[in-house]
Formats: C-alpha cells, structure tokens, sequence
C-alpha cells in the first residue's frame, strides 16, 4: 500500500525569501515561522526587501557558524518556479555545509551545478514536493474515522492555518487528531503529508485517500485545503482533493475584505453562501452527510471595532461559529463539531 | 509559449489488444479502428479473447512481413499500468522492426529491456501520454474563437466519439472547427493534443488553455471532455479541464442503460438534469455564457423500437437536441448551435 510521505530535515532552519515583497507569496516562510518558531534561526533577504518574517536577519556565512542545518525556500511563487537569481545563494548555501530544502515545482534535484556542489560538500537536497510512486486511481470507497477539510473562497486564505488551529483546538479539546498536510508548507510543519498539487491529474483523489486512511471511529483527520473550487487554474486539486477526502465537514476560509482572487484580479471573490452551497453539493457526491461547521476568516484588514460584529452576523447568517482563527482560536468550530457528531 | 505536442505514426498500425475481455477498457483499440480505419492492419489477441475489432487477427511475424509500422497498445486498464505478460510481446515487436506505441501512465521508455531491445533493432518507443514541459498555470483570461466541450455522466461514455463527430458535422456544414484531443486514443486519431491526465495537477487549467488557444471569431474548438465531474476519481481533471476551456457550449454524453459508474459501481449514474445543473453552475465562472447544446447518448443497449422515443424525451424535457452520435451523427447539435451562436 502506498503510505504517506515523511521527511527528515536538519534543524534549526535559515528561512530564504530573496527580493519577496508580497507577503501572499512568503506564505510557506510565515508559516513556519508561526508553527514552528522554535525551528527557525533567522531569514536571509535582499538588501531593501519588504516582507520581513520577525526573526533575526542572517547571512550565509553566520548561519553556518551558528550551526544552522538547512536552508529552507520561504517563497512560493505563482507557479513554482524558482527566481533564477536565487540559485546562487543555494550553491553557497550548499557550500556552506547547509542542507538545501525547497517544495517548488522546479526540483532542487535537477538542477545540475547545485547537485554537483551538494555531493562535494555532502548536504542533501530535499525536494518536499515531490509526490510518492505508485499512487492508486480513488475508489470513492468509504473510510473509517472522521474527516474535516478545510476549503475557501480563494488561494493563500488561510486553510492550512484553519486546519493547523482546529487540530491544536481538537487537541485540547481531548479528541484525537491528526493534521494531514497536502502543500509544501504543511509538509514542512508536520514532517509528512502528500504534495497533493504535484501529483499526476488522474490521481489526485486517489492521493487524497492514501492522505487520510481509515482509522478509529472518533478519530478526525484534519486535512488542509488547496486552491478553490472558484479558482480558474487550480479548481482541478480542489475537486479531486474533496472527493478524495470524503470529508463528513468542512469550514469555509474567507477574508473579511479580499474583493479578488489574489494574483487572478479579473475574478471576484464568491460569496461565503455561494461557496458552502457548491461544496455542499459536490461533497456529497462521495460523502452524502458532509456539512458545513464553520467559517474562518482573515479579519486584519477590517477595523477593530467592526470585526466582532462582522463574524457574528456571519454566524447568524449561516448557522455555524465564525471565527478569526489567529484571534479567536478555532475552539468554537470543534464544540460545534462535538455538537454536531457527538 | 507552450506548444500542442504533435506526434508522427509510422503506418499502418497493428493493435494490441492482450487477453482484454471488456470492451470499454478497448476503448483505444475501437477508436483508432472506427475513426482511422485505412490506418489498421489488423489486431493482436491472446487465445481466446473476447475483444474483436473487427479487422484481421495478424501475428508479429506476419505483421512485419506486410509492412506494418507500429504496434499500438489498444487497451486503457483502470489506472494506466501496463499488464506485466505484455512487455514480451512488445519487446518481440520491436525485434521484428515494429515502432511500439502506447498511451498509458507507465512509460515504455521507463522500461529499460524494452528500450535495449528498441535501440538495437533502430525502432522508436512514443509514449503518447507524456505532457509538454513548462505547462503554465490557469489565466482564466477570455480567448478569442469559440469553444464546444463534450462532458459526461462518466467516463468511457462517448466523449470523443461526440466531439469527433460533431467536428465532422461542423465541416459538413461549412464550419471552421479542430478536433483538440485530450486522451491517448484521441491524440493518436488526431496526431495531437494534450494528455490532460497525465499532467501535474497545479497545471490542468493551464494545459487546457494552451489546447485551444486564441482563434478566429467564428472558428470552434471541438474538445475532447475527460472523466466526469461526478466521477470519484477523476472529478479534478474533469473540473480543470472544463475552467480552462472556458466552453462556450458543452455538449453531455450519456448511457442509456448504464446505471452505475463503470468500474466504480458503488457510485449511481447522476441524471442528465443533474449533469446539466452543475456543468452549466461551475462552467460559468470562466464563462459567464456557456450553456448546453446537446445530449449525446449511446443507445446501443435499448430496444430498437424505443430509440426515437427515448431520445425525443430528452430533447423535449431538456429543450436541445438528444442524439446518438454513431446513429444519428451530430448534425442536429450543430444546426443547434449555429442557431444560438449565430
């Protein structure tokens, strides 16, 4: 049986962001350093570079001396594709004695000059996104144990850290769970997971059901989201994901005043309505009871005053907690999942 | 700008067909023979197989004697592997001087007696489904010329054979129009397209766009539709390709008589309302426009007596043409849709 992939990285991290201005795009360096802070030993950026993680700036040089195990992208771009300019920074990198490790389409591993620096200098290159052998074709067929997804209403809106915040609060909540990652940055927080993105289009489901196995009955698997089923060009992995996760619930990621699909500006945002009505409907094609249990939304951009009043009528509107899960915590959502599961 | 992969066939082609029993996994094999009959030599079965192709049962040796170019796999099992007993034959193929040919998702030149053998006897292995390199991701941006997608209830349901014919029917009614394959079968009748299941899953709306690109105003692409938006396995390929063909119309292929998804039989057939509904709901986020043309159903398995009055309820109950495409071709859909599009 095909088994989910695990990964070994050497610790603390040196997290690389380059020229990155937008912080969307820094979402895997943000991520680790909000989940795994304790992991990370500094950033190393371009002279004049906006997106600044809060960790110490540090170069090559000093990572080295300090003992810092890897070099890890904190970049993902639309794409995947690495900016040419940071190559060489991971051949110094890899010169250094530093462990080069990257969830980008472009495979560190096939990149000639970096592979030959890393084999004189004995470091590993780890590509994260690289998807396991032998993947199955998706049965649909139902699994054991429970499974929440989260979803959205766009890229980059916060479903891995929906799905990080509902697993702690399920945590400490007593009820057994597992966060299943399914992107770079999710793999590199829980040390395994299936680069759902990367895999070959015909197994995409098939991904999803190796992703999350059958396991005890009140056990819930905590899966993150990819894309968006309103997404032009990645609505494919949404899909696929959601048939293959077969998940009994799902909470809806939004923010409160994104009005764009970020980097696609030509489309709006769907409504939260529009967005829980469509997975509502699709789901139940491999999970008839599958419902919504809950809302999670960015609110940093609204006003302080607004944002109780926003979530609330949110909830009323809807049925079901809304919460800022970087304020609120996602405590709401898992008692209204024990409400509605028992 | 990444380019439709074109392929180039040594003729006349033998097809292998192995010990397959069940027609609908020879899908292959009876494309190639309907839609390029003057192409086949004839076909290689095991002892008593029940697939026939109805052209001549003709060995290796003589095969080679007549001067048939390619052994062409004819058979697309339930996830792509290759049954372990064929290698032998290809590999006795490409001996007897045979080019090898094969759509599936394992690669002829990943095996490396086969490749030996190939380089010592100067014959070329084409693995149809391999994808061009630097797919781009979805735009989303509107193109030019308009698009026609063949969707489907399941998969192996007629989707290419209704978008080839509704091609035909477009020439024969003085229409500018191209065939845009997306399977093997498709690709190796057309000479090329885009193996849209077998690319990486971030890249299938991308890889949908650079099939159709811009055209003239009034020029249709006929696309090949893949999987089934209701199918739990190939749900996200199916999605992807729809948003990035943006169709103008879609057409939807369905059974008569077939009840379950094949090969998935724990999943109902949907009905055609409900088809209909959700291709028209999610289509509509990359065009505003599309709406349904047709219905195009595989009425092999009814009575004769209860043909026309079948198909005469569908159209009524759902207001556009409902045809057989073997039977009836697909002329009506056409007049249908110069009707609407002018």
């Amino acid at each position: 049986m095909t088994r989910i992939p695990r990964i070994r990285l050497r610790k603390p991290y040196l997290i690389l962001l380059g020229d990155e201005h937008d912080p969307i795009n820094a979402k895997t360096g943000f991520g680790i350093v909000h989940w795994r802070r304790a992991d990370v030993a500094g950033q190393l950026r371009a002279p004049g570079a906006a997106v600044d993680l809060g960790v110490p700036d540090l170069g090559i040089d000093a990572a080295a001396d300090d003992g810092v195990g890897s070099l890890v992208v904190g970049v993902a771009p639309v794409g995947g594709a690495v900016p040419a300019a940071w190559w060489d920074v991971m051949v110094d990198a890899a010169r250094a004695g530093l462990d080069i490790v990257a969830g980008l389409h472009t495979k560190l591993n096939d990149n000639p000059a970096l592979v030959e620096v890393a084999g004189a200098h004995d470091v590993r290159l780890v590509d994260v996104r690289v998807p396991p052998r032998n993947l199955p074709v998706g049965t649909g067929k139902k699994r054991t144990g429970r499974r929440l997804l989260t979803v959205g209403t766009d890229c980059a809106i916060g479903k891995k850290y929906t799905a990080l915040g509902i697993d702690s609060a399920f945590a400490d909540a007593g009820i057994d769970s597992t966060f299943r990652a399914t992107g770079q940055t999710g793999i590199l927080i829980a040390g395994e997971g299936m680069p759902i993105d990367a895999v070959v289009a015909d197994f995409i489901a098939g991904a999803a059901e190796v992703l999350s196995p059958d396991n005890e009955p009140g056990h819930w698997d905590v899966i993150e989201g990819q894309g968006s089923l309103f997404h032009p060009a990645y609505s494919g992995v949404s899909l696929g994901l959601l048939h293959g996760s077969q998940p009994d619930a799902f909470v809806v990621c939004h923010d409160a005043t994104r009005e764009c699909l970020s980097d696609w500006e030509h489309f709006a945002l769907p409504s939260i309505t529009e967005c829980i009505a469509l997975h509502e409907r699709v789901a139940r094609r491999t999970n008839p009871a599958a419902c919504c249990v809950g809302i999670a939304v960015n609110t940093s951009t609204l006003p302080v005053r607004k944002r109780s009043a926003y979530l609330e009528a949110l909830a009323a509107e809807h049925g079901v907690p809304a919460v800022d899960p970087l304020i609120d915590g996602c405590s709401d959502i898992v008692a209204y999942v024990r409400k509605t599961f028992g």
